[in-house]
């Protein structure tokens, strides 16, 4: 069996093709058309196509697994993406099942996969509970528990940027969340442009960009030229970042905790002082036994659980 | 089939009679022995036997469920239950095999037989994603998925009382973590007590105790009486079991959240301000969907709990 794996983002879509022994073949990635919603569709279908033909007639595509950046709906098989116009409740699936009904489509959020990804051929090898925290744009969590991916009731589970960690309640979390507000890339480029707008003379590194172009990447980066602005900024991330895992940690008493997506990325060389931060909250015991890491795969995580959800099918019951 | 169920807790030891349909035919309680450590066990035991007599031979006992204050360790079927001395590692399933091999022996934390016993004949009937959250004198989760509980690498998971929910780290929380440091029993009445130091002439019904004798049941009845500053003492723990609450259901997407234990009396009329609180934080389709109740059984759900591990053993593969 061939399987063909593709990871839907907010701007591009990322494929590949894996052979049956888990070997990465072939991969690509195509811009997301301007015009989103339907077009999307076709783009994904039109690249299942394209890869299907690529495979001799002796070694057929078996299945195609699919990450999507929001919410898959297991029950009627629709997709809520909320940075793709037009997908509400797009019937992916049923769009998909028509290039081949022969062929297995399985479908789940970005977050799953990125934790069954690193799961298949990461950092969580081996593991039955374990989470993926994704910091990116946003933050997510995929979280695996007894060796399957958890859902919760309407499959929404792992909405971890909305953590609560830090009172009062502040209008500014509305949008995305607390945690999400303060230590996702944006939250990151938020705090640093605050940070400069109370200090208007500041000369550092930061201090040299216009406050509305600034974002985590320039952060990170007068961070490694010591930059005392930087660090404050992700002082902060690092604070929030340490007790989402220790929550994370006292609730599921898992494994491995794996940091992913962009901002790890960068962030990576942050990962001793997030497991300082989180030791001084979590449940001492299962502080002690978790292992953090970040992710193996790196941003191809996502790509590589594609394929694993076919792959895995039927293994778990 | 009958069934014994005993919930033990830090000072006495439940126990009850369940027949086949799940009826509770006969309980009662017994103070623990004041040596603790074998002796708690030898009085499960004779607790065992004497309800074994009371039965006729036609129906005789099939399984005892037994749910503990601490942490089940699944693989070695030993007990660690910190409020009872000697028990850091206590052989408690081969103790009650002991009694007669012929008879299942289930045991589990009693958080975990708290949401299972809800589960079975409480307010989570129907519920495959739930969770129970006890608030006595500490404060804990059993957490419920895909119908399962959750057990986590090490049968840890569901230390909620370590969650992070106010930042900076403080000393403070060191021996219990943050969540149970502000909002379990005790840490009401520590707030109430420090409320009290600051302003000592304060004069309402809090202000007429002395200080060493306060504890959460009296800010309960203070509250009750229009106190303010019973008030106020109470208005934090809302604060911190809203958010928590949103936490949980961020992270789970339940169908249900569940308060039990002793502070759930009381705190039952203080359900709608948590509710109120939560959603200001949580992931807001998963918060419009949650249900947020209180424990149908009171503080028999454990009992209820332990019986249903042997009611519904085989049953969850």
């Amino acid at each position: 069996m061939s399987v063909i794996a593709l990871d839907l983002g907010g701007t591009k879509l990322a494929y590949a093709l894996f052979a049956s022994d888990g070997t990465l073949l072939h991969r690509g990635s195509s811009p997301l058309p301007s015009e989103r919603g339907e077009a999307v569709g076709v783009l994904m279908v039109d690249t299942v196509r394209a890869l299907m033909k690529r495979q001799p007639p002796t070694d057929p595509i078996t299945g195609v697994g699919v990450g999507v950046p929001g919410i898959y709906r297991s029950r009627s098989r629709t997709v809520w993406a909320p940075n793709i116009p037009g997908w509400e409740d797009y019937p992916l699936w049923e769009t998909l099942r028509d290039v081949d009904s022969a062929i297995e489509i399985i479908i789940d959020s970005d977050r799953a996969c990125c934790i069954m990804g690193e799961v298949w051929q990461g950092a969580a090898q081996g593991c039955r509970d374990a989470i993926f925290i994704t910091v990116g744009t946003g933050i997510g969590a995929g979280i695996l528990v007894e060796g399957r991916v958890l859902r919760g009731a309407a499959d929404i589970s792992g909405a971890i940027g909305w953590m609560a960690l830090d009172r009062p309640y502040r209008k500014d979390y509305d949008p995305c969340g607390c945690f999400e507000h303060y230590a996702s890339g944006d939250g990151i480029a938020k705090t640093a442009r605050s940070l400069l707008s109370a200090n208007p003379g500041y000369g550092g590194a930061l201090g040299a960009l216009p406050l509305e172009e600034l974002t985590a990447h320039h952060v990170f980066a007068a961070y490694q030229r010591g930059d005392p602005m930087a660090k404050q900024a992700l002082g902060h991330a690092i604070q929030l970042w340490g007790m989402a895992t220790a929550n994370l940690v006292s609730i599921f008493n898992p494994e491995k905790v794996i940091f992913g997506g962009g901002v790890f990325g960068p962030a990576a060389v942050l990962l001793e002082r997030i497991r300082a931060e989180a030791t001084q909250w979590a449940q001492p015991i299962s502080m002690q036994q978790v292992q953090l890491d970040v992710a193996a795969l790196g941003t191809d995580a996502g790509l590589y659980g594609a394929a694993y959800l076919v792959f895995n099918a039927g293994k778990n019951t």
